[in-house]
């Protein structure tokens, strides 16, 4: 594979690349040049020619992208050709939210349980599935061949949980939880803290506020 | 103030610290070193320090940090001591997750109205909140100085419904829907493309399945 050493933030564009690349497969169209997506993307043709370029390139001097070969290329990049099994630790409001309003399938994730410790929410039916309680997840987790766990429990819990899924197998997280997992450097960890995401938008109100009075 | 230019990087640093900087004066800790918050926070004390430099520093040659004052001035800088006024526009699963998980007024956020255009959901309670028909939405907005609107919906509606949004003041968008908004320059926009984030995910497992077996 050549995607090796690629940056974070090239890799972090990728998905917005797939986001609208699917959407002009959706609509029909078979090719854009770099100088349309530009346009359409708002960023700079150079940009994403240097972003392809990572990858091997994908176009051909003076007929653009074929946009569905250029879909699947960054999908396979991805890997969401890929199948994945996918839990929901914690089935409080966001836990249920992700499990209704995400739709993992169509990443190649299959979403198997969703677990709680709060046993009035056991038995509770979530997108098919039925609340389990946390002291099966162990058990679920080596049966099924978990190998994705989503944190939407407390900071209190996460740490430990997380430590224990490990131990169970699970090889990546998607924490939600307001706190830094502690798991070996070889488990991936993507980090969706939305206080973060909420501070960043006050900083820059903030900013823009002030930038207005000074002039 | 200080802190003009400073990176996008530097700034989504400093929720992080604030999130450390927190726990310690909830522990009652008064002065850290950079080295001691440097292993605790697992980033470098030299990056520590150039972060602060970025401030004017906040530290003291031998002393370290004054971990309440250090709080306070980050809380400042990312302007969560200034109040603004917010609504949830999508009243679907992610849109009651945020209004009950997410301490808004803690930041600052003072939560104000939810709305959705599904009647279904017309007069039902979301944290003390009904929410309201979308229909009723402009008006609000203008007569209760709502600064800051959270995008819960689909991406159809999502680009329309901002525009319409800042015609009527909203100055700021925490954004979840699917889709690059299409607003003025001066509009903040932050946005969580929650599905970007697992195709990370899947990613960083594709890749680091694929470190294992060239082992």
């Amino acid at each position: 594979m050549e995607d090796k050493n690629i940056s974070q933030a090239v890799i972090s564009r990728l998905p917005r690349y797939l986001r609208y690349l699917g959407e002009l497969k959706d609509s029909n169209v078979e090719r854009i040049s770099s100088q349309e997506l530009s346009e359409l993307m708002k960023v700079t043709a150079s940009q994403i020619r240097q972003d392809f370029n990572n990858f091997g390139g994908f176009g051909q001097q003076g007929y653009g992208y074929k946009v569905s070969y250029l879909y699947d290329e960054i999908a396979k990049i991805l890997g969401i050709n890929k199948t994945h099994h996918l839990i929901i630790v914690g089935a409080g409001n966001l836990g249920q939210a992700l499990a209704n309003y995400m739709n993992f399938e169509r990443r190649g994730f299959h979403f198997k349980g969703i677990f709680d410790s709060n046993e009035a929410l056991y038995g509770k039916k979530i997108r098919d599935m039925y609340v389990q309680p946390m002291n099966e997840m162990e058990a679920f987790v080596k049966e099924n061949d978990i190998d994705i766990a989503v944190l939407t429990i407390p900071k209190t819990g996460a740490v430990k949980v997380a430590e224990q899924l490990v131990n169970c197998g699970v090889k990546a997280f998607w924490n939600f939880a307001h706190v830094d997992l502690n798991v070996p450097d070889d488990i991936v960890v993507e980090n969706v803290h939305l206080s973060d995401s909420l501070m960043r938008l006050s900083y820059n109100i903030t900013q823009s506020y002030e930038e207005k009075e000074d002039k």
